[in-house]
């Protein structure tokens, strides 16, 4: 990835501003909670006392892996490698959950091939970032090389500047691959250093003795890496092309000064990476949910994280971040709409 | 009241053939959580594999207790009576908090003066249902007398009727009223049997001090009490207009088939008497948030209810029965639009 700036905080001068602001309004002090909170981590990303959400998106890449390809009875995931492309059809014919609840919320989709096993050719409303179909085995080496997991995260920075210069200044991460929670599950150990055990969950349904063996097929491959402990090396050889995809996607967006809304499990790996290279992205950040995927929880104390939403979901695609985002939105038009006690004239005096 | 027939439950035939068609959808078997668990309650409420939110809506009604305003030194709230007319100004000038949020949410919005101590004059866009200008005090008897709790739940009934009428079948629930957080606090002590300390938090915004000393007042009271024990006496002793009106609309909103949006403390005290007069009214409703008013917790448990949001508001006015709804719209949507695996062609292979 060519060298760039790095990432600044936000500018905390405004926020006793932006809290006098928020205490002005009619309603016992800071009686809205977590709404407070969201309004003023965004008025400070946007450096306002008025701070607006525009063309706000959620980027869902898509990417296989391949481990669960090379049929040697490693019990990955409850589904075929197929669903990959599948749900990504799925994307395009608007019939997954994502499409539902983006719409719902208002968010728009851009649907993203990092490095699908499957030949989709040229098709209206997918991004064709493909950087190979699936990744290498973890069996044989790296899921990337350096190189491979480079190109997949500049692409995303490219979409993500693609849409800043559209306007966009909020976006939801989503991401679709059979396998991922694997893969997220080793990120998630090499980056918080919990143990591997903890951080392997069922993914999309596994059983019990699905989970002992995935878990047990981990911590293998886990005990057997020995090479070098830097972000980009450890992305290379645990990540996928999805993963590397919106682990650039949240550089360039908080580069951007745009507002990230984290999802599950596998976006919050990718998140863990991010981190690693720019620990100031963290600032423009709002966490969604907390997945009931295991490992989710791990990587949600990794960053003193409080999510918004706890619904047991682990469905992955954005779909936290997309029933989020009315939250969002409905704490920026507070901060922006609401009457102070000044402007409605109501007695301000407590404790009479 | 007039007699009416009794609420029966939703006919529960119906759940498996709605459970076959959550899990049909592409996505993992239950990985849309809670999403899931509100789609088939309002399909079940609707009896329909289809359901539609038609008309949402959120009333808000207000009112005065005149233990508030007798001046003996009893500190119930950090707020002074006038604050309740002053905020249905600001309702209906549009600036308060449950403004922004049902405007940001979808949802229409009524305000209804049950019992506001201040003459409104003839308003657009305010429902006069005022049975009195503010409660009795309690330290003299009961807030209200059996009749004007009776016409204040008439009141709420027929409001509601008018909604159904026009085709609304989702409400939520709000009220203003300065010192109500007291009323809730009495309330839920003699519908739970939890202890009165337990039930009694800050209101508005009480500090330490005042919180003891409303604590003692209200203590003070139930002990006193010494009438009878059925819903009515309890909530024409310690209740007020805005909870008793809410109260009857409840009862006519789950009589009429609606989905019933319970937001915070206050709202769910109303749910407790109705809930004393027909038990199966609570089939019909739908969590929204936990509360940071102490008691809150308390209720919920009491109805075994798993509030949909947790996000430290202690506001009322409805605004976490807003801030909800996207939620539960998303939810209905995901149940009608999501395609199948069958629609969608996706392998549905698990456990390979």
């Amino acid at each position: 990835m060519k060298t760039e700036s790095r990432i600044e905080p936000p500018d905390f001068a405004l926020a006793p501003a932006i809290q006098d602001k928020l205490d002005g309004k009619t309603k016992p002090r800071g009686s809205l909670g977590r709404i407070e909170s969201v309004a003023l981590r965004i008025a400070l990303i946007q450096g306002s006392l008025t701070p607006r959400l525009c063309n706000p998106h959620v980027l869902v890449c898509a990417g296989d892996h391949g481990a669960l390809g090379d049929l040697r009875g490693h019990t990955l995931s409850a589904f075929p490698q197929a669903v990959t492309w599948q749900m990504v059809e799925n994307f395009l014919a608007e019939g997954a959950a994502i499409n539902v609840l983006a719409r719902e919320a208002g968010l728009r989709l851009t649907i993203a091939d990092a490095g699908v096993a499957h030949e989709f050719g040229r098709r209206d409303n997918l991004v064709d970032a493909k950087v190979a179909p699936g990744t290498a085995s973890w069996f044989d080496g790296p899921a990337m090389q350096r190189d491979q997991c480079v190109r997949a995260m500049t692409n995303g920075a490219a979409l993500v500047g693609q849409l800043a210069h559209d306007g966009c200044n909020i976006i939801g991460f989503g991401e679709m691959g059979i396998g991922n929670s694997a893969s997220a599950a080793l990120l998630t150990h090499v980056f918080t250093g919990t143990a591997i055990g903890d951080c392997v969950g069922r993914g999309t349904g596994l059983d019990d003795s699905g989970l002992a063996r995935k878990r047990a097929t981990l911590a293998g491959l886990a005990r057997a890496y020995t090479g070098e402990r830097d972000a980009l090396s450890l992305l290379s050889q645990f990540g996928g092309f999805e993963i590397a995809m919106i682990t650039g996607a949240m550089l360039a967006a908080a580069r951007a000064r745009m507002v990230l809304l984290i999802d599950g499990f596998i976006v919050t790996a990718a998140l863990l990476a991010a981190h690693a290279i720019e620990p100031a992205l963290l600032e423009y950040c709002i966490f969604s949910h907390c997945s009931q995927e295991r490992g989710h929880a791990i990587q949600l104390r990794h960053f003193d994280a409080a999510p918004l939403l706890d619904l047991d979901l682990r469905l992955g695609e954005g779909t936290g971040a997309a029933l989020a985002f009315p939250l969002v939105r409905s704490a920026v038009a507070m901060l922006n709409d609401m009457a102070s006690f000044e402007q409605a004239r109501i007695s301000r005096r407590e404790q009479p």
